[in-house]
């Protein structure tokens, strides 16, 4: 996943500060006046304790960050009958412990309750799946369990921060398995960054669950690992940083390109940064029928003529830019049709965007700061997207995961093919009646409740049509 | 763990039936006639839906297994005027779909808590943990959160019966983990039975958790895999099977010497059964001070001499055995204070416990049938314990590991050290008070309250005791 980052306040920097203010009106007046001047955006308001000539009020206050928080506070302490009690940081609070628990289904109060659900009764259950294993999918968590698995080396935008501080984000995204699709998921994170080693640990994992997520782990290793866990394993692994962000982007593409006179055998497309999610966003835009997409590194566009270029990157441009076109971004985007930005801020500028083809599209989804930022990029471009929640259009991987996992959780499939992943972006975009797609409609809301439905029929769907299902309906061994 | 099985009709077999009943009051009776005649204990009876002349109920039936199960179908079958709509097996549908699911903490229903609890405001968490790495403990769920790790390979009495079929116990163990001490466990069971690959995957996944319970990994793999995860990690490894039992058979013995009027180093103790279990009751009851402890493998007693013992149990001989008695367990049993057995069902006598010293104590733990019927023992011997919940005196589990790890999770510990399982043990003998102490009463109910917050602490003192603990005051980072 990518990091995204909101407005300059926002809840996620949001603190809740207790204040002991004098009695007197203005008090409360100056704060608010000051906290307002401070660029401070004060949502709730409590009062904690009221005593003679005091009161003690709690504020819950949305900042830009640590800086800010600080300039605040000193802002505050520094206005006549008011003393600070304590402050404590919203989003720390909310992580204390971690963010996910491990409960029972059924409870277990009684010796008979213990009877059924530890011994002597789960013997039982036990020799069951020992004569059937594939029991094991309709009498263990492993139907409705999937596996978030990290190494840390590829978290947010932060780089290589290790398996401890790559939990949060691993525990936010069980949370969003389970809150969209009821999928319970796990995080597991790996202290080992050697491809080998991963692969053997998932697989010996693996009876454990019905899927694998794998989660943050940098190019090029990702590609190798997820590739040999597919042929070596029967349960579905998702690599999300490549596909989930390269379903939602085809969604906005098919939606973006009913509002444009194109046809996909026709566009040019450039895509900035062809890691992961760079290199999986140019196989799925392959499969909708586009013919010349060139991929850009730091250098450049990717030609078979470069040197410099790792076995990854080697295969891209082998199978990419037909027409060789070398260049720097710059240089290439000329004349692009599509631009798909999965790279660093503020890449392109006004007349990069002004350069493109008529009605172009502009994918932007650096995170926080994109490629080009939406104000400039819409003064020239037709559609513009990019990864931030406050700008329309937001390219996000919690369209996808959830309902991706759901559908395949459901028919027991052994692998998520391409044909799932298409049939997934299909859906999302479907989520949009095409009346009302527009140019700052292109791609549904994350709390759309349709979206995981209807992704998860469709995925289901595929996978029983291309014959990756072992079951075909939703309750055939309930 | 070890298989335990109660009553002939048990809850842990027990069926619903769904019966059509012809409106008359002699069915109802003839049939209840009928499961009684049968030996079925009938619970529960419900009305589902009375029509024109018939009458559907739900009947709850605990039986002694499948056999049973089929005769009782059978018997009701032949009843006129009574139709079997359907039957179900209560524990396998408590089984359907897992018993154990992961849930979010907090809500996730707005923006603002996605941008809390995941992007962005997630980001800040991750960076803190980079930079102070032991605050793993308090922003992740590290600080409450075990893994149960096994390879299937000694599960409950079934052996070695793979790690699909071994995880209906493993996910029972999790909800006892989570009712009994509110430890988040999650079951991992491995898909490779090589000693080295399990303890580098065990390795690998730490990171997560605070705690690694290992459980059901046959003798003599367990020792080296926990031995090696002890030196390699600074979280607390614990091989349930072996120390757990120990724990509960020691806490049960020291109460059982509070009525006998003897000293621990006068004791003579045989112990029948030297694997994973045998071998920590053993080095925990030589901690109690006893000296003279006799192991017997199924061949007799474990001397010196022997050509034919494995590196266990010759290391097992090395430090026990002071006498170097030689025979069989019928010989060496002759005289014995304590018989301890772990090992199979029958193995003693009458005529085998009237031989033990006078006021001898049997703790006789196979299961479901014990070395020596409580009833047969009791004639003898002064205290008898079983693995058994239909006899006084169970030595469970259940009693030791909620709260070892409980108490090794609040105090950060790195590892649990003899130091702390003694303290468990003596915590559990005194949840006992020593005027009610009894032949019949040695060990609390797995149900008792009590249990796991005086086994917490006194976990948790002895840990700071022993310089394991790192932190001191539960609430220390809080």
């Amino acid at each position: 996943m990518t990091l995204q980052q909101g407005n300059p306040t926002n809840a996620s920097n949001s603190i809740t500060i207790r204040l002991k203010l004098s009695h007197q009106t203005e008090v409360l007046a100056q704060l608010t006046t000051v906290v307002g001047q401070l660029g401070g955006a004060i949502g709730a308001i409590d009062i904690v304790k009221a005593g003679k000539g005091f009161v003690i009020r709690d504020f819950t206050i949305d900042t830009a960050g640590e800086a800010h928080i600080q300039e605040l506070i000193d802002g505050i302490a520094a206005i006549e009958g008011v003393e600070i009690v304590n402050f404590s940081d919203r989003t720390f609070l909310l992580h204390l412990g971690g963010k996910i628990e491990v409960t029972s289904k059924t409870p277990l109060k009684t010796r008979d309750q213990l009877s059924m659900a530890y011994t002597p009764g789960v013997a039982r259950i036990c020799l069951a799946i020992e004569k059937k294993p594939s029991d094991a999918f309709k009498l263990t968590i492993k139907r409705n369990t999937v596996a978030i698995v990290s190494d840390g080396t590829a978290v947010l935008g932060l780089g290589d921060i290790g398996p401890e501080a790559a939990m949060p984000v691993m525990e936010g995204k069980a949370m969003l398995f389970k809150e969209f699709a009821g999928v319970d998921a796990f995080p597991i994170c790996l202290d080992t960054k050697d491809t080998e080693e991963i692969i053997k640990t998932v697989k010996y994992m693996a009876p454990t669950f019905g899927g694998v997520n794998l989660e943050d782990i940098s190019a090029p290793r990702c590609f190798e690992i997820e590739r040999r866990l597919q042929e070596e394993l029967d349960i579905p692994i998702f690599h999300d940083d490549q596909h989930g962000t390269a379903v939602v982007l085809v969604a906005a593409l098919i939606n973006a390109m009913k509002l444009v006179d194109k046809k996909y055998e026709d566009l040019k497309v450039v895509v900035a940064g062809v890691g992961a999610a760079g290199t999986a966003c140019t196989k799925m835009m392959m499969d909708l029928g586009i013919k010349n997409i060139i991929g850009c590194d730091r250098k450049g566009a990717l030609t078979n003529s470069r040197e410099d270029l790792n076995d990854a990157k080697r295969e891209y441009a082998n199978i990419t830019n037909p027409n060789q076109e070398a260049g720097t971004l710059k240089e290439v985007v000329r004349g692009a049709d599509v631009f798909v930005g999965l790279s660093a801020p503020n890449l392109l500028d006004e007349a990069d965007v002004a350069a493109m083809a008529s009605d172009s599209i502009v994918f932007a989804m650096s995170n926080p700061i994109p490629e080009v930022m939406p104000e400039i990029a819409l003064k020239h471009a037709k559609v513009v997207a990019t990864g931030r929640s406050d700008y329309p259009n937001q390219i996000n991987n919690v369209l996808c995961f959830p309902g991706i996992f759901r559908g395949a959780l459901d028919c027991h499939a052994s692998h998520i093919n391409e044909e799932m992943k298409m049939a997934a972006a299909i859906a999302i975009a479907e989520t949009i009646d095409d009346e009302i797609v527009s140019p700052d409609y292109i791609i549904p809301s994350v709390f759309n409740q349709d979206v995981v439905p209807k992704v998860a029929a469709a995925v289901m769907e595929a996978a029983i049509k291309t014959g990756v299902a072992r079951r075909t309906k939703k309750s055939d061994d309930e």
